[in-house]
């Protein structure tokens, strides 16, 4: 089923379980229309959205809140814990190892690392910073499967390239750089100047 | 013209203004294949959303990269400065006020503030940590349009309420909530629980 998902589907799926995460429990179901006002959807998108789920709803009544975030977890594959690793112990690794937004999706932090020596032994919320020269033996240690690089821009690639190295093949880039790929390894890129440009288009118009 | 442009092709824009601030200056011209490997899309939607812009390139020759730059600066509203104004000064304002990303594009943070007391005075990146309460009268003094919440997600409603109140209308959550906007305010998220579900769906395909 999960090939025939069309990408624009799968990524306004973890906006659908955002939205059904902060509703009430006590409501047990929801309508297209009540969702695609939270998501900012129109509600004709999200039926077809949860149709390729093949989640229909029942007319008039909507659907099933605990269900429906079952099936996109299911979808998503977030119905297991992904270990994470953090490259980069600066304030925007820190923040990230600090970021609660992460566990209730099942990604936990297990490490931290940094090539300057002097962040060693550092703790950033319980973690302790390690060397960036452990890197193979962490993700192997911890059965790491995502990487997070936080370094800056002229790190970056380098970086990429250890991961993939040491064995991790998804990887989200927060360095504001574009990077080049090895092949079997999938990197996903937040920028944050480019949502700065998409909102200094829509300023303008 | 920018009412006609669709809003996937904007979301491209700022992708391909990174490719083509990466290509060395010394070479004048790039072809759509070149532009589509480096953004990761196919040369036909290179060549279909530059077309919006109303640039066609050249056959066998390709596009000015200088030209496109400026033709892309233009229509994303990037050929002036933005004075932004982060608000929450832990350790994810911290990064973002020394984030280099954001320079190149014309954003200037120049402001951080937070709601702490033990934080104002504090200096980042050279600028002062100050006061929640004082955000009317720095907005207005400074020009500011552009506001970034990087607060805990139990405050950032709150915190687009007075952006709101100070006149900020373009806002970047960093948060990881949804926030009900208000009328006339733009808001856009960027959620890494969401980007690292994506990736988690990929590996899982």
């Amino acid at each position: 089923m999960k090939d025939n998902i069309p990408a624009a589907t799968v990524a306004r799926l973890p906006r659908y379980l955002h939205c059904l995460s902060d509703m009430v429990d006590s409501e047990a179901k929801c309508s297209s229309e009540e969702l695609a006002a939270a998501a900012g959807v129109n509600s004709a998108q999200v039926r077809k959205d949860f149709s390729y789920l093949g989640s229909y709803g029942t007319r008039g009544v909507g659907y099933d809140i605990a269900d429906l975030r079952n099936q996109i977890r299911k979808v998503l594959g977030l119905t297991r814990t992904y270990p994470v690793v953090i490259v980069g112990a600066g304030n925007l690794g820190s923040a990230l190892t600090n970021y609660k937004g992460f566990h209730a999706w099942g990604f936990k932090v297990v490490a931290l690392v940094d090539i300057d020596p002097t962040k060693f032994g550092k703790l950033v919320d319980g973690l302790t910073v390690e060397s960036m020269h452990d890197l193979p033996t962490i993700v192997a240690g911890r059965s790491i499967e995502i990487g997070i690089i936080a370094t800056p821009a002229a790190a970056a690639q380098s970086v990429v390239s250890r991961l993939a190295e040491a064995g991790v093949t998804s990887i989200l880039n927060l360095a504001p750089t574009i990077l080049r790929t090895p092949d079997g390894v999938h990197v996903r890129r937040v920028d944050l100047s480019t949502e700065l440009g998409i909102l200094a288009f829509h300023r303008n118009t």
